[in-house]
């Protein structure tokens, strides 16, 4: 058995396969990212992030430098995808264990663009999320209940719903309702509990997913929506969600996303199961 | 990164982390486990089987000698487990591509005794199951409809349900009905769909867990109802589940099951994340 290299990890639970292939020669077909996340019949994880050099990416962005590393993410479907607040995490947290970067700054090339990056000596890292955009106001129902919130652009939509009493007790199995005049592409809803000053409990129901364990663009639009309901420009607050916990800096013009990166595993597929996938 | 080898494997999508331990050193303790069987903080998996020697496990049956193989296999929760016959595929695959054993037959050490296994040219493995018991007939209820079925012991407690028409229909989100009386430590639901001589299709409902890819005992429990509604002392079926297809031979002293095992991922988990768990 030789073959692929592959590193498994997750952030606060959103979790990844890291395919290292920094000569983009890697033949990784749709087939193939559908096996590798398949959570019986593969490694199993919610996408696989290929790790290479921007120059070698077709649809790489023109303003993403083309000796950039870049993460080439793609979801358990097989369909490829721009960003992902916790995926960048553990891409970088990849870089840095593999000597592939120094420690502290980078910059990471991903389908969004070019996104600044620190690591720190804790294990955790910094991800700048871009700006988030209040853009109105709205409600999700649950079971019947209403919940007023803040529609927040953070390069996709969010309804950040604040709530009385626990989170804990919302049923998340069935889809929240939304306006669809709001949100005509559908949206993702987070339900926020303040529990203290600047400290906040989440949980978040992914369009097209369900109820997932952490969700990077929701923790940003949770504290974005608080500073808007409190009247306050920028700010920054811990977020609890039930993959563990970040820390969100927003201001005017952009925000931060901090959060761990777990690196579990690392190893090779093997190559005969690798091959019977097929090639491109 | 150094520290413990793993295997990630699947028999008909029952899915498993092989962890070699030929000297019985290894500290595998219920939080490592379900850390390990975790989908989203883990590797993912069903459950976990430890290869090592009868001799180091304190727990072996006195009638497993003591230098063989044997598969000490652990629940996802961390319970201990006896026997799983996909599991024993997988083992034994592991077993011949570590070279630790020869192709062909050997045996190998479980807590419901020493199995009969055989290794095959083309990747299959065949199980020695045991004795198929059939024990009475009854009924299970889905939706509202009720299927007569037979009773079956293969270790462990089955309803075999006949259905007219395709299993595909079957709502299995929730546990079928069945007589508490007859089966008082709950019961493992087959549902078999008869679509050729000697060819079946099968769902199934396991107690505690829910419908499943696959399941063994399951499928032998299919074939010993099938005979037993035909008349038949023994016979072989193909039996087709969700997970894959596997063959099962029946007779008046025992059982055997010959399906799949493949090995897709080897490595190492992180020395820090595995200690980071705690030993005993």
């Amino acid at each position: 058995m030789a073959g692929v290299e592959f590193v498994k990890g997750h952030g606060t639970e959103n979790d990844f396969v890291v395919l290292p292939d920094p000569d983009g020669v890697l033949e990784l077909t749709v087939e193939r990212v559908r096996a590798l996340c398949d959570r019986r019949r593969g490694l199993g994880a919610d996408g696989v992030l290929r790790v290479t050099r921007a120059a070698s990416v077709a649809d790489a962005p023109a303003d993403v430098a083309g000796e950039r590393w870049f993460m080439d993410y793609r979801n358990a479907d097989g369909s490829v995808a721009e960003m992902c607040g916790n995926g960048v995490r553990v891409f970088a947290r990849y870089l840095l264990d593999a000597g592939l970067v120094e420690p502290g700054d980078l910059v990471v090339g991903t389908r969004a663009g070019e996104r600044p990056v620190t690591t720190h000596e804790d294990g955790t890292v910094t991800v700048d999320m871009g700006p988030a955009k209040v853009f109105g106001h709205s409600t999700a129902t649950v079971g019947g209940r209403a919940f007023d919130g803040v529609a927040v652009d953070v390069g996709n939509p969010h309804l950040a719903c604040l709530v009385d009493g626990s989170v804990d007790d919302l049923d998340l199995t069935v889809p929240p309702g939304y306006d669809p005049v709001l949100f005509p592409h559908g949206v993702n809803v987070e339900f926020v509990q303040p529990v203290g000053a600047g400290m906040l409990r989440m949980r978040v129901h992914e369009r097209g997913v369900g109820e997932t364990r952490s969700c990077g663009t929701g923790t940003v639009a949770a504290v974005a929506a608080v500073l808007d309901l409190g009247g306050q420009a920028g700010g920054e607050c811990i977020v609890d969600v039930p993959g563990g916990r970040v820390r969100v800096r927003v201001d005017e013009h952009t925000s931060t996303l901090t959060g761990p990166a777990v690196l579990l595993a690392r190893g090779e597929l093997d190559a005969a199961w690798w091959e019977a996938l097929g090639g491109e």
